[in-house]
């Protein structure tokens, strides 16, 4: 194929130029046993357990950043989502959405992405979808991934002990990479070495802590809204109040640099290879040296706990002993990182 | 709700809009016991057989026509891809690309209908997402739905018998009727009575021919490409050739005339509430009684028989004696329709 290929509006009909780009451009990519019947729908056997179903569009800009690229995006994205739930991920549905002129080339280095990732994530893309808008009507390419996975029972944290004022909250690693890299490359600012986004696939990381904290009682990955949205909504739903410790949040120089300059607070900015877990006090330990020993949780820290103070509310103690409350943001700070 | 009120890009936040509009705008339309526990997946249980998993992406243009709009297709079509497979429909996710300043009103008119079909096609929607991009970055609202479904073993048709020459190929209805139907509103051409789209569920239309038919062989709802593109496709995968009567086509006169005026083959326009089967020729009578029966299927015929002849061809017989051959087109007749 030429290099300066590109997406036609005919590459989104039922005809022949449509199945060409399927059977000649995207398949090779996914091979599979399953993907390779090309039925209306999927078909495959499942282990036994409950069915963990999720679904998430990206729409990234730009397209390409250090560290990943919107496929990789779409297939940690889901595939965390479901590890988040206690599941073991199996399958994905791959839509995709692309712009009239889009370059062929980009396409196929997008999939090769979603490929890889799909293959760190132990995951196959089973069934999937494209269609073509015309020039204008879209930005470039958007993808949709659902999930599928299976979660045992003794991992089934929506019907798990209840979280108790004492219980740790443990982050897995340095703080908004993903956010700040996306925008670094966005806005093509001339930071060297470029921030690197921590886009990766956690269920490796989620088995090292179910195994070495059984009694885990919350997980979640932050992602938009970043470590804020998702404690704030944790204090709402268990009606306690959290308490962290500033100087305990793993934060990389150059991060913390970019976000200051840009009048950004970390703990806002989205992660796509982190994940945040509460754990009663005694696992404390055992949860962090599992986390440590995994190549994804090196920076893994505890970075405060829930407390039984009232009002449900997040709040930071600074190194000076200061306190201040986190919020849920209303806006947005960075549109488009995911 | 203020009338005018239009989606902002702080509602693709992870923040408080974000939570705003999940919240108070789209749980409202889709409230289910799975759905309302609003985990990073959601869990269920599944009934005994094997799974179907398929997803959709919908771009149609205009947004709402005669007999639907976008949000109605986005059920139909994903639910129809499943029942297609042999599945009943259980589970539904559904992500939403909104374009910056969409109108609420229109989200929510959309989201009354996405509730309606799923309604009618007897499932939950249990997971889903929502992203905005700038103005001009996409076109007013794209929706992606996956599917999940439980195929009960005597309905697999992956494993089914083989088709033989003298097998029927039925047809539930009338020809190009979706594809017709958005292209006129399109064009805004002034035709009185409006042609209507077909788009419905088909799991209880299946549902009769499985019953009536149990020795079916294949199935397959003729969107994109049209019946064209599935017989080719049968052709293709069968080995055998397809030999159509044009005299027992099912085609109304309006959808036949704007065919005809804008120089479109209809066997080639998509179609959203019909379905092709194969059938053994013993079960022709049988299986064209039940799908009469049923208030989708009134119009069903039997359009055509595969046979033996050489070289997987699909052709059409004139009613005076003329035959020609049936392509799949390579182009794109009709962008935008689903």
């Amino acid at each position: 194929m030429d290099k300066s290929s590109r997406i036609l509006l005919a590459h989104g009909s039922g005809g022949l130029l449509y199945r060409r780009l399927v059977e000649e451009v995207l398949l090779p990519y996914f091979t599979n046993p399953i993907l390779s019947q090309l039925g209306d729908a999927a078909l495959c056997d499942l282990p036994s357990g409950r069915l963990a179903l999720t679904c998430d569009s990206f729409v990234v800009k730009p397209l390409f950043f250090p560290g990943g690229d919107i496929g990789r995006l779409a297939v940690c994205g889901t595939v965390n989502d479901l590890a988040m739930s206690g599941a073991r991920p199996l399958y994905l549905t791959l839509g995709l959405i692309i712009e009239e002129g889009f370059l062929m080339a980009d396409l196929q280095r997008i999939c090769a992405s979603i490929a890889q990732a799909a293959q760190e994530a132990g995951v196959s893309i089973i069934t999937g979808d494209t269609k073509v808008v015309g020039k204008g009507q879209a930005d470039g390419i958007f993808i949709n991934t659902a999930g599928v996975g299976v979660v045992a029972s003794q991992r089934d944290l929506s019907r798990g002990p209840q979280v108790q004022p004492g219980d740790k909250v443990l982050l897995t690693g340095s703080l908004a990479q993903h956010g700040m890299a996306v925008m670094a490359a966005r806005e093509e600012l001339a930071i060297d070495p470029p921030l690197v986004s921590d886009v990766a696939p956690l269920p490796s990381l989620t088995d090292a802590i179910f195994k070495a904290a059984p009694g885990i009682k919350l997980l979640r990955d932050p992602t938009r809204g970043g470590v804020a949205a998702t404690l704030s909504e944790w204090a709402e739903s268990t009606g306690l109040s959290i308490c962290l410790e500033e100087a305990a949040l793993p934060l990389e120089r150059p991060v913390a640099a970019l976000c200051e300059l840009l009048g950004l607070d970390p703990l806002y900015v989205a992660n796509e290879g982190k994940f945040l877990a509460a754990v009663p006090p005694k696992e404390e330990k055992a949860a962090l040296a599992a986390l440590r020993a995994h190549p994804l949780g090196r920076q893994a820290a505890c970075i405060g706990a829930f407390t039984d103070e009232p009002g449900a509310k997040v709040s930071i103690t600074t190194p000076y002993g200061g306190r201040r409350l986190v919020g849920m943001i209303s806006g947005e700070q960075l549109p488009r990182i995911c």
